[in-house]
């Protein structure tokens, strides 16, 4: 088995109506020293053995992500 | 500044619909080494400088995950 971990985050400029929600609400919960929140994906994947880097990126750029407005880093995760 | 990240999975047990839902259509897109996919969230906080591990843990129990379906991870991030 070779596992994956992906981390999908908004583009820099690209607006994150989640985050300011999460933003807005922590500041109303008396967390005003939380100033900014962002919100994206980490997504774990389980593969067989046969599955390449490259693999990985056509399923973030396919499916996982959406390249517009999003970035993502692929980290392989080494087994213990 | 102190910057957190935030890792939230689904508890082992709960079904994840999202990541399911993944899986079916990766292999619908010929990506069948991919066998597992589980879809969490990853959360980043700027925080001002007098923000505590505390002050993170009650913004996740409050907010940010469910604590009764999602297990969290909070790791402090080392300015550089």
């Amino acid at each position: 088995m070779k596992d994956f971990n992906i981390y999908v985050t908004a583009k820099a400029g690209i607006f994150d109506p989640a985050g300011a929600q999460a933003e807005g609400a922590l500041h109303n919960l008396d967390l005003k020293m939380i100033e900014q929140v962002k919100i994206g994906k980490f997504i774990q994947l389980r593969c067989d053995d046969s599955t390449s880097l490259d693999n990985v990126r056509q399923a973030c750029d396919k499916l996982l992500a959406n390249p517009v407005i999003e970035d993502y880093r692929i980290e392989p995760v080494s087994e213990d």
